[in-house]
């Protein structure tokens, strides 16, 4: 039989007419939900529309347990379903790798990421570099490597996309150490603490208070927020309930670029997008 | 009512739950059919999904005749539709502008673009730099910013996602001239062409004969074609039917990224993607 990792795309709509069709013929549907979140929709939703039960699965099982859904997808359709597409975390083109060598047959049923819908702010995808995750700063650990990445996009006049920290099912260092299975709420990076974060390593005229930005939340959803500023000006608005990403704009921006920057600058536009 | 602009994905059966609902409702529907061709599906497929009609149309109806569809958006819920994702092309940027300016509420709905489906070559999305086009050479015309642009991302250590040229409804200059509205037979850039001009272009230790890259051919469809190589060896393998793409790799590759290249580099490889 063959093991599917399916794309759900952004919202609980998302899902393709290809892969509803596959989900009919599955007999266990996993859903990872430590990657990325659910908008607009929950489990139930998503298992009145498919009209079975989905299994909410997270990183742990997904991990060590994913020999177990080979052995089952020999003899089984099995789903594996992923927010955004399905190849946007590392996790994933691992598991891939894991189950092909084996011999096992997998098919990819692709949908939306934030990597292309980002372009509803106007800004040109080929005008993109490449892509940063800000990570939640600890007091003992505040890596750099997404502002070196960020300034060397700048430098070539292109935008960079800044995925925001997602932590699930953490748990402290107490709790770990006593081996108690309890875990932290889950967090969600806000913009506020991305730029806020990113302008206590570097305030300067190539990266820093003044540069343009755009802040965008829960993309694709109907509630979705997008406000265009400096970073400084974000900083300070209320972008709501996660998840929030961060696009730094190239210090040039093209003509349709701009009408589209000046569209998202007035924080109480009402388009709706 | 609303003027919904609505990707369609890859194929046919990749629009969303949301995007077919939304047409049920929609009096007309367009679809753009030169940014783009539709795989493994022609219009009466499409038609028979929607329940519809479906109307085809070139550059020059949507350039031109948008404000009537605008006018009619008034009225009634129209849909146009993209193949791929809505704002992959700066043309569905414009248009939404000019719509929005003028107080037309326009929805839209987003699907898959190969930009972030190229993933599955098992090349980490964030490690993309910026996209380049490659146009088709013509005898007084070999533009080549495209090469100046791959150099850029191989000196940050990054992989370049190349889109190829697509020719539908020119004109030789002799028909234009004389008002003859005879088209030529539509061109896809193929892998080999753009191997071709690119190392016409250039061939240095930096980027040439030996640089490892992957061709991508009719991505997300059953006949999906992925093979990597030296651009030497991508040069004469025939990739078969259209869209083709070509993913110019990074300098190095990370552990995982070199396992999926060793995966693809076996032409005959017949695992079904």
């Amino acid at each position: 039989m063959v093991l599917y990792i399916i794309g759900l795309g952004l919202t609980g709509t998302d899902i393709s007419l290809n892969g509803l069709e596959i989900l009919k013929n599955c007999k266990h549907i996993y859903l990872e939900s430590y990657t990325s979140i659910l908008m607009d929709s929950d489990t139930n939703q998503l298992e009145s529309l498919i009209g079975k039960t989905v299994i909410i699965v997270d990183r742990y099982f997904v991990e060590m347990k994913f020999e177990s859904i080979l052995q089952d997808s020999i003899l089984n359709n099995i789903a594996l379903l992923i927010v955004g597409d399905v190849f946007a975390a590392t996790t994933h083109t691992d598991l891939y790798l894991r189950g092909i060598k084996q011999g096992i047959p997998i098919k990819i049923v692709h949908n939306i990421s934030i990597i292309n819908a980002i372009s509803v702010t106007g800004l040109q995808l080929y005008r993109f570099g490449q892509i940063v995750s800000i990570p939640f700063f600890e007091e003992s650990w505040k890596p750099t490597s997404f502002v070196d990445k960020i300034i060397e996009n700048i430098k070539i006049n292109c935008h960079t996309l800044c995925l925001l920290d997602i932590k699930v099912k953490e748990q402290t260092l107490e709790n770990l150490m006593k081996g108690n299975k309890t875990y932290e709420p889950p967090r969600y990076m806000t913009i506020n603490t991305a730029i806020k974060q990113l302008l206590e390593l570097t305030n300067t005229d190539v990266l820093g208070d003044n540069t343009l930005a755009i802040g965008v939340a829960r993309l694709g959803s109907k509630t979705q927020k997008i406000v265009s500023g400096t970073l400084k000006e974000l900083e300070s608005i209320d972008f709501g309930a996660p998840l929030h990403s961060l696009v730094i704009c190239a210090p040039k921006l093209h003509d349709l670029e701009s009408e589209f920057f000046q569209l998202y600058r007035d924080v109480n536009c009402d388009i709706n997008f």
